[in-house]
């Protein structure tokens, strides 16, 4: 096998082999082809794709890269949850301590923050001494004492994901969605998993836009995940607006903490209790979703989704008086508040541009080497729908410089829009469960 | 401007300008932009392909990436001739004296072989001495003094094109008609003409094997060169079958001799006087092809043209004895005749595979690093069309090591076709001229 022979064929539509893809992601991998090479290969796939069978030996071929962690001699079900980033997406925070306390595993590898979205490692890290960087042997031990775990990827799992992300950022490969399954799918079934519930965003804050794409992609990803013998399910969530009222690190960890006491915002805790019913239905601790969220719903009015929470923060490292006192969490010096210029209702939200008034005022990173102020952010206080009055906040900008203010609030003054009437239809949180 | 921006772009078929080209290629010439980057863009202009305006500014921008020669104080018009290369194609060596005799000036730089293609250089050096190696000082000395200089492609021209075809070779970015005329003629621009006349090679033997791609190909070469100010014309020959009798380095010399010498095969020398035709019409030393037909043949039959090349040889240092007894050049140690295995007719010839079987001899390079046999190669004795008896001689395989005959032999017997009826039309030399 030459690799330009390889590249050539998928350059012209042609359809690679499984022991192709793998040949091709191992050689990157080991060093022995070349990043132009793969670039090459990347842009050819972009271009002409890659069908289910391709993008399943990419993401098998990726996997088995590195390490793959195997939990069965664990008792209980293993399950995770994804969310392909959003605005104010902090579900992960809530859901995990939710279905551990439910009697299932959840060992959570996750990533940080890039582009618009943030990301868990950033927001967990904002309580301080948490430590998401554990060796697999720790995260494996803590794992099997509480039910839950939550880390960043390491060098072990899946270094091909790692070094072709990198390369695909800079060269224009990013939004494909077969490369997308892989890199993701690789990093979730190197967990040790049995089963994964993914919560793929579209809308104006989500990396895919229209709603075609993200139902694509996510059968993309149910399909490879279930060739590979996982249970797999995935929701179709609207990312038209942030979750939640909180974006940025802390805030963000705060208002998890209201959900898990049974309060915070309805949006968000709905979505949690949804997420959390689908993995009680594939980990088999319910017979369908209306239980699941039952069961959900009473482990946070008993408080031992919460417990699970401080037993997850204490295990990791992190001062655990934040999960009863909030206030501890960093907090940002200054407050400006961001005026509706005029009566009428909220019609809609540049989401996106939320997110990145968010990475302005340092709450998340342009670049991957950034490092990131865990308490600024945005407080949104008007919902698409809502009826405002001019003069009225309709989102709270906390920041730490004033030399990031100007951009940030230009970003969030112009991503609301007011008119006079209000918006035709409400957005719907959950349109579509696929592979159900 | 964000290199991954103007690989996006392209990669969604969008347009990018003269600017944006012009700082892509001196980015990466400069070694700004890796080579990870380029090999993307290649490969989304492969598959995207780029357009008139692109291609121009691509040609522009790589010609400027080195030194522009300007010959605008000799007197006399410079003109030259490019061929997309083929089995047996030698007809540069044989052209250049003629044009020079005629009083142009040819300032030609050339190839090496590559492929299953020979190479004007190699070919050359199969004369004892000869050095196309010239510094840029010295080629103006040789041209200036006998009207015609013979060089290899130095440092100084157009090193982007060296870079992008280096890195095309290896990404499965080579067969693009935009990036085949970029790389040609940014080198050719570079030359300090004033006219080109190009021979696009179409057939079994050419790398556009079909006659429509040829075209095009010819179309955007004349277009570009006209763009940048230079009279074009390309013309449309047949490669479905090797051109003359000889393929291999020195064999082509001794061929290319007899021409100048007033014999050698007709197809040669029809092509030979054509194209030195339309380099006097375009150097405004005949006012139609067949004014420049005349002359040609007359400089041939005068002995002019080759007193010329005699002038070359000696100023490039080669052995000039070798321009009256052409057995001073380097002969193979053995011979092997391939019989034709039944009565019949040639029909068709796999010329491709023919190049490839001089290459197994020796006498090309599989990669750039190898160096090549200048005595190996082969001599054909049929032409297609052409009536054979069982037994008779097809080819006869020059050859030094026994180790590469096997190959060699298969090739070169699988590469012919005899059936029992002639074939329905005979091959077209010169099929089109375009730009006329």
């Amino acid at each position: 096998m030459r690799v330009v022979d390889l590249i050539r064929r998928k350059r012209d539509s042609q359809e690679l082999s499984r022991e192709e893809i793998g040949a091709l992601i191992d050689g990157y991998t080991r060093g022995e082809i070349p990043d132009y090479q793969m670039s090459a290969f990347l842009m050819a796939a972009f271009v002409r794709g890659l069908n289910a069978a391709e993008t399943a030996a990419l993401t098998e071929a990726m996997l088995h890269s590195g390490q793959v962690l195997d939990f069965s001699d664990m008792p209980g079900r293993k399950v995770d949850k994804h969310s392909t980033g959003g605005v104010g997406d902090k579900t992960s925070i809530i859901i995990a301590p939710i279905v551990a306390a439910g009697g299932l595993r959840v060992p959570m590898i996750s990533g940080r923050g890039l582009g618009h979205t943030g990301g868990t490692l950033d927001k967990l890290e904002s309580i301080p001494g948490f430590n998401v960087n554990l060796p697999l042997a720790e995260f494996r031990r803590v794992l099997d004492e509480c039910g839950c775990a939550l880390i960043g990827q390491t060098a072990e799992i899946a270094p091909a994901d790692k070094k072709i992300y990198a390369l695909r950022d800079v060269t224009g490969t990013v939004e494909n969605k077969s490369l997308i399954c892989a890199s993701i799918m690789s990093k979730k079934m190197a967990e040790g998993i049995d089963a994964l519930v993914l919560d793929v965003k579209t809308g104006s804050g989500a990396f895919m836009k229209k709603p075609e794409d993200a139902a694509q992609l996510a059968e993309l990803m149910v399909d490879t995940g279930r060739r590979m013998g996982k249970k797999v399910v995935a929701l179709l969530t609207n990312m038209d607006q942030p979750l939640g009222r909180m974006a940025g690190n802390a805030m963000e960890i705060a208002e998890s903490i209201d959900v898990l006491s049974g309060g915070g915002p309805h949006d968000l805790r709905e979505l949690c209790l949804e997420l959390a019913a689908w993995m009680f239905v594939l980990g088999e601790r319910a017979k369908n979703v209306q239980e699941g969220k039952k069961l959900a719903a009473e482990l946070i009015a008993s408080g031992r989704a919460k417990d699970k929470f401080r037993e997850i923060v204490r295990l990791q490292g992190g001062d655990v008086k934040v999960v009863d006192d909030p206030r501890r969490l960093p907090r940002a010096a200054h407050r400006l508040d961001i005026e509706s210029p005029a009566d009428g209702y909220v019609t809609s939200t540049q989401c996106e541009q939320l997110g990145i008034a968010c990475v302005v005022l340092g709450g998340g990173r342009e670049k991957k080497e950034d490092s990131v102020d865990p308490a600024v952010g945005l407080e949104f206080h008007k919902r698409v729908g809502a009826p405002v009055h001019r003069g009225e906040p309709l989102c709270t900008i906390h920041y730490n410089s004033e030399g990031r203010l100007d951009e940030a609030r230009r970003l969030v003054e112009t991503a609301y829009r007011i008119e006079p009437r209000p918006p035709a239809s409400l957005l719907v949180l959950v349109s579509r469960v696929i592979g159900a």
